[in-house]
């Protein structure tokens, strides 16, 4: 790799602090390590090879994806043990089977009969079964079958019993810790799914269904996990690679543990509206946020400073207080962004220039599509 | 091309319907070639050569761009007479130069004399001369000097003065039609920037500078132009190729004018809240919008559905009065997606499936990147 500093890089651009990566992907690696818990990172957040291997502490194996593209990409890499941790779109059942068929393990997610019964009308060659995971809603109102509804027992039971079909677990995305407040909402939040799951799973037994595992997840909810999720046999969080203002606003993480940046450089002084403008707009940033007392981002190190508004290529730059000294930030200058939301930041570059010690040390670049 | 149909395609999918692309960019062709005006389309809505060729009318002469990597696109695909209409970042000087000697006609636009210094101590090779054109803010409070200040004309003559420097025209963007409501007032706001506009060339020409061209663009105004703009050079309006539905609530276009759409499947009911799931979140719309009565987009031939919420991959449609009668939008079901911004949803998608009768007839692949 060319020896580029990050202080050099044309801007705007993605920079991934890879020492951050390295410590966010361990800390949750040995969070559940500890609780004996499997860890399957979700892979929507960056979509790159490099930052999965990382994730997965080098194995390449257990992993979420939100896309079809995504589980295609990173089996035609090496990993395996891939579950496609979305409601299964039926003009997908085809892929899904061949990804079926040529993987050790490929895991399909259904929420209705609609669903199953596509699987059961492809049967998988080489004497495979389809690996289904049932996806339920803990009152997250999202995808899933409700939990609390007899409809949700019946579906795991018809899983359970169909010729060709595995019913390997039960799937359930703790979204609701996205409106919560510091670590104990946070942890009352991921108690109350961890609950409903642990007695669907009871029910389940009951009704002699004993062996699919259980699994739940957020960034927030991995960040601070309760006891009880020990009962847990995987969780799926994502996110938390990266991390992101919303996660330090959620109290899922410190802003020191962000990894990621927008670089932008000031492209024009305003003083007859007391604004400058950067080179960074929505279509490097994403229009996610702006909810923020900073606008669409926190500007490092300028906490006076809020990105109020912008257009596909441009941003405007106010003080949030008083007038702006344009001294201090010369056309030209280097400004940092740290996004609202890392899933959708990301979603918006092509190429993310991984950094170590002010250098470039590596490119990424994420898989795109569906 | 393999013969594909519309309604096989996965989605989320952007679709662009050619013929449509076709009869915007004709009449916005015939309607300044009739005022005597000189159209330069901008690319930054679409991104593609083939969208570029269309709106040149098969010349490939004569484009703005908003991007570097734009500019450097269209060279390598034969275009030339590119106009990169941004404020020149200093980081991009050295490609800006080398754009100016490899190409018949490359223009860059600046706003400041830090931006002019620039272009003094970067001197082009082969005899060239930078052409540059100035950025007037005519009260669109975005990038430009503010056309009422003393410091406007100075900068020009500071331009057209220059060694190895030619000030070759005055660009405004009226984007204050953006928040116009109708043609009678898109006519009044460009109206009013026209007049601004020509009120500084005069002032140019009685200050000794006579000769640079003028410019405006936006879609709104171009769409319906005033008698006035047939004074002015040239006009570079760009998302009117695509249109959107914002551009229909401005008075831009009609509904049935709009060249764009993403098409998305259901992917399931969850009666107990009244919604339906689709596989389209903002990974394939953009956030963009969310103000209309039907929330996020228009959901064609369904003008009780609204696009309530999204999250990355997912959409929640629900109706906006009664119950949802969940037999007309089977899973599988597939339903499509006016956008509200054809700029912000194009800017998510890899490639642009171009269709005619039904059939995929092309596909287009947009540049990435700055």
């Amino acid at each position: 790799m060319e020896d580029i500093l990050v202080s050099d890089l044309c801007t705007p651009v993605f920079i991934v602090d890879l020492q951050k990566v390295k410590q966010n992907a361990q800390a949750m690696l040995e969070r559940f390590q500890q609780m004996g818990v499997q860890l399957r990172p979700h892979m929507k957040t960056h979509k790159t090879i490099e930052c999965g291997e990382i994730m997965t502490g080098g194995s390449r194996r257990c992993i979420a994806v939100s896309t079809l593209a995504e589980a295609a990409f990173y089996a035609e890499h090496g990993f395996d043990d891939i579950l496609y941790a979305y409601p299964l779109p039926l003009d997908k059942v085809e892929r899904c089977a061949q990804l079926s068929e040529e993987l050790v393990l490929f895991h399909v997610l259904i929420d209705s009969h609609v669903a199953l019964q596509q699987l059961r009308t492809r049967p998988l060659k080489g004497g495979k079964v389809w690996r289904v995971w049932l996806k339920l809603d803990c009152d997250n109102g999202r995808a899933g079958v409700p939990h609390s509804e007899p409809a949700a027992l019946l579906l795991a039971q018809d899983i359970f019993r169909s010729e060709g079909v595995e019913l390997t677990g039960i799937y359930v995305h703790c979204g609701n810790t996205y409106s919560c407040s510091g670590e104990e909402h946070i942890k009352a939040s991921a108690q109350k799914t961890t609950t409903f799951i642990l007695h669907f799973m009871e029910k389940m037994k009951a009704a002699g269904m004993d062996g699919p595992k259980s699994s739940i997840g957020s960034t927030p909810s991995c960040s601070h996990p309760v006891q009880d999720m020990a009962q847990l046999s995987e969780v799926h969080p994502g996110n938390y690679v990266f991390y992101d203002v919303q996660q330090m606003m959620i109290g899922s993480c410190k802003l020191e543990q962000v990894a990621v940046r927008v670089l932008t450089r000031v492209i024009g002084h305003y003083p007859s509206r007391n604004q400058l403008l950067v080179d960074c707009g929505w279509a490097a940033l994403s229009h996610d946020g702006g909810c923020l007392p900073t606008g669409y981002a926190i500007i490092e190190g300028h906490p006076n400073l809020r990105l109020l508004s912008m257009t596909q290529e441009h941003g405007r730059i106010e003080p949030i207080s008083g007038n702006l000294h344009y001294e201090k930030f010369p056309i030209g200058a280097m400004l940092s962004l740290i996004p609202y939301h890392a899933c959708a930041t990301a979603m918006m570059h092509a190429i993310f220039f991984v950094h170590s010690e002010g250098k470039v040390v590596e490119k990424w670049t994420p898989t795109r599509g569906w």
